[in-house]
């Protein structure tokens, strides 16, 4: 079996977590999380989205947190929807963009509220504005590995906005399974044509766990090449209903399997799982992570494990 | 990516998960559960434990649950721990019974109360009693991919607990990763190890999912050659602390994941979810299972399905 020596993980709780909790959660509190993932080791993280307000009031301190946040070794994206926020982003000094558009029309009309064409058009201006201030772009495309509405999501379709996305000098490509439908053969297939079509392009998956594949798929991309993943502390985020089960992939499982298998990540597992329960505490629910409850490969946690008798 | 056409699941929510509940389910309710999975095609379930009504009350109700099950076209284990056990479990009707082994010395103590070289001498008896009425014995190795006391266990220590199951005449092998510790890497080498040492016998993969890995571990067993695995309605059991995360891998999960990829499992997934609502009803809390609260890959049901503007 042969695997990438490194991973690299991008850190999506603060962005995609916290515009998923129902409250708004305090600029000093996120900040606390921020300083303890990057103490941990983290070096990419997503730190917030530049949207209006009265879409995610969630996230309405994006220019303020982006003034007070860990800056050295540390590479801080936001998602913005448009030239406004982008402008916003990086006035606030955040060091990459990420855009969004969905592989399907039903798709991006329903999250962005226009259809791909205008979201491209949209584009131009983002870019130009981005290459003018030296700061990197990427381009997520959503629903890349299957459509709440269409279904199936064809290479097709998703290849078709990531050139569109390279042609206007996208640092990368996130490819997104949005809501979670996403199978280890499909990202097998994704994966392998996408090294094929975009050689040298840098690309990330983003797993959603909606139907406990999540992780099966990390691993199917790891297999076929990939070596960038959107990961999230606790495994918040990935649906606005808080609390729920499913979300991003925990940062510390991701970790912990990754390490296991002789995979560095540069992430320290313990002061991870560390800032884990410090989230816990912050948002006061159990969170999806399993790490951060069972702990790490070490005999010396022997007391902490459940034990039943005649078990297998 | 080439994958068996068929995989075997063997459902073990009724013993796994109904021990690990906190409180006795009425035998009825079991029995409304165990006829839903049958009805969605489930034909291999380990029903119950045959062990002492003080070590595991949940179980208290054994033989009676054996005298009311749906036989027709499915194949019903138990768990036995001693030869009173096997002598019940066989006058109850059991179509094949399950032994455990761990395989460590430290882990088989605190498991079932005596080292291994006792354990090895109890089972000559039961398999003696088994061959003599001509049931099945399976042989679960505990702890076969990491042990809370001992930490690693290596192939050879697993491996000499199965060659005295074999020689004993074992219909199969199950390798259970007890607590949660196995990878993708460690799945892959046990797997393929095994295939070559032991030929022709058949072996089920048992993962909990302590550590989030539990469906790539079972991605990874599928790739090295492994076509059977234990599954558990809405993810319940591995653990007696209940309500909490971790538990077997969700069997709806499993379908979904599996039968997307091709593989045929023979199990009707809306029936399947259907019962873990069932059964989510009957314990009163949410389970782990992901399938059955985002449903299976099917665009009708995109209304039910969490969106949120400027989401990836």
């Amino acid at each position: 079996m042969e695997l990438s020596s490194e991973v690299k993980l991008r850190e999506v709780a603060p962005r995609d977590g916290f515009q998923s909790f129902r409250d708004f959660i305090p600029t000093e509190r996120k900040l606390e999380i921020i300083k303890s993932i990057a103490e941990a080791g983290v070096k990419y993280i997503e730190t917030t989205s530049f949207v209006s307000p009265k879409a995610i009031p969630q996230l309405r301190d994006a220019a303020d947190l982006m003034a007070k946040v860990p800056r050295q070794d540390i590479s801080h994206a936001a998602l913005v929807p448009n030239l406004k926020g982008a402008q916003n982003a990086i006035t606030a000094g955040v060091d990459q963009l990420v855009v969004v558009i969905s592989a399907t029309d039903v798709h991006n009309r329903a999250n962005i509220g226009r259809n791909i064409e205008k979201s491209l058009t949209d584009l131009d201006a983002i870019f130009a504005l981005a290459q003018d201030k030296g700061i990197k772009v990427n381009g997520a495309v959503g629903v890349s590995f299957g459509c709440p509405y269409q279904g199936d999501v064809s290479e097709g379709e998703v290849f078709k906005v990531v050139e569109e996305y390279i042609s206007r000098g996208a640092a990368g490509v996130i490819l997104a399974d949005t809501i979670g439908m996403a199978t280890p053969t499909r990202v097998d297939r994704m994966v392998r044509e996408f090294r094929v079509r975009f050689p040298g392009t840098d690309f990330v998956l983003h797993f959603h766990n909606n139907r406990g594949t999540a992780m099966a798929n990390l691993f199917a991309a790891l297999l076929a090449g990939a070596t960038s993943f959107d990961t999230a502390l606790g495994g918040i985020g990935g649906c606005p209903n808080v609390p729920r089960a499913a979300g991003n992939l925990p940062t510390e499982d991701v970790v912990y399997m990754l390490e296991d298998m002789g995979v560095n990540t540069g992430i320290d597992l313990e002061a991870l799982i560390g800032a884990a329960h410090l989230l816990e505490k912050i948002l006061g629910y159990t969170l999806p992570g399993q790490v951060m409850k069972s702990g790490p490969r070490d005999p010396k946690l022997a007391e902490k494990i459940c034990l039943v008798s005649h078990n297998l």
